[in-house]
């Protein structure tokens, strides 16, 4: 989720798909929402199950947006639970996982759409994306460790038909107008709220 | 990945498997633990590949964990995509949803981890995350619009043999003691390097 204005201005080319990004469908999103802000609150949404000990499975189908209700093209589902050494089955990968997976892909959505926004043809882009945790937090034996990730360490290699310099300003330019690297790196209000059959 | 030594003082019970949680293994992990710190000292990985557009496939495999390398009992893989409305081709839930997925998914984990270590079987827990994203920050159109979420409300159905009061007690405890509502709420250092063909 990455576009840049501030691309459309400096370069007078008029925009052509390029990379698998629909280039003038993006610019006309850009100009949809500047006319009419409210065309861009979006709200996401995942229904989780659980289904045994540490394992539960999400599905992500509907989401507001562009002013309406909207649906994906098919009701997506993924599974979570904690491997063996955690007391869970490893049915699935574990929920800090799915943290970097969230990261990698919004960091990479980003990557090739600033590209095709800058005209640069994309040849490759891989990432490893470690987290690290000391388990001492979540399983309550120190006050001073935290629950989470203590830091998050994102390795890009990036290929495409550019300089260097023009292909690190694209990895940089998608970090700074990442949702994901956004939400982790300045956090967000969460609220929780439980209903029992006693208030369902 | 949610457990308590406080529940394991407060009741004198001795733990048995119970929702699918081996909890002898938890208290035994626990014991470990806090025996040998290093044992819990945890690293979690994803590698990303981008695909094409806004399409990327992440794998989990491997992870370095209670004293050495582990890995999955699979090479797990997930996809991400932005929605046909963001310039996607929609091939798979957008990264801000599988955020969501990450944290419902670990509050789950905790409540069923944390049920059984206080010695009660619960019958159902569904939730719903919301997340309210307004695009201006993304694309580019406010400075004044943050590009991540700017809130999240997490909705709990919990079912259980025991009071409403005990039922919501587990979901608070979770949410204590989970490691992904600590990274959204709190935030995390993320540092993102890049190596372009020059530099490989």
């Amino acid at each position: 989720m990455s576009a840049t204005m501030t691309t459309s201005k400096q370069t007078k080319r008029k925009p052509v798909p390029l990379n698998g990004v629909d280039t003038p469908t993006l610019f006309a999103t850009i100009n949809a929402v500047s006319a009419q802000p409210e065309l861009g609150k979006f709200q996401f949404r995942a229904k989780n199950r659980w289904l045994s000990g540490t394992h539960s499975q999400s599905t992500m189908h509907g989401f507001f947006g562009a002013g309406g209700e909207q649906t994906h093209i098919a009701p997506y589902s993924a599974e979570g639970d904690h491997p063996a050494v955690l007391s869970g089955d490893d049915a699935a990968p574990s929920p800090v996982e799915w943290v970097l997976h969230a990261l990698a892909s919004c960091l990479t959505a980003g990557i090739g759409t600033i590209a095709a926004a800058r005209g640069i043809k994309l040849n490759r882009v891989e990432s490893t994306v470690e987290g690290d945790i000391d388990l001492r937090g979540v399983l309550g034996l120190s006050a001073d460790v935290r629950n989470g990730y203590q830091g998050v360490k994102v390795s890009f290699e990036i290929d495409g038909d550019a300089s260097p310099e023009q292909l690190e300003k694209i990895v940089m330019q998608s970090q700074a107008r990442s949702a994901v690297y956004d939400i982790l790196t300045n956090g967000v209000p969460v609220s929780v709220s439980v209903k029992t059959p006693a208030t369902v």
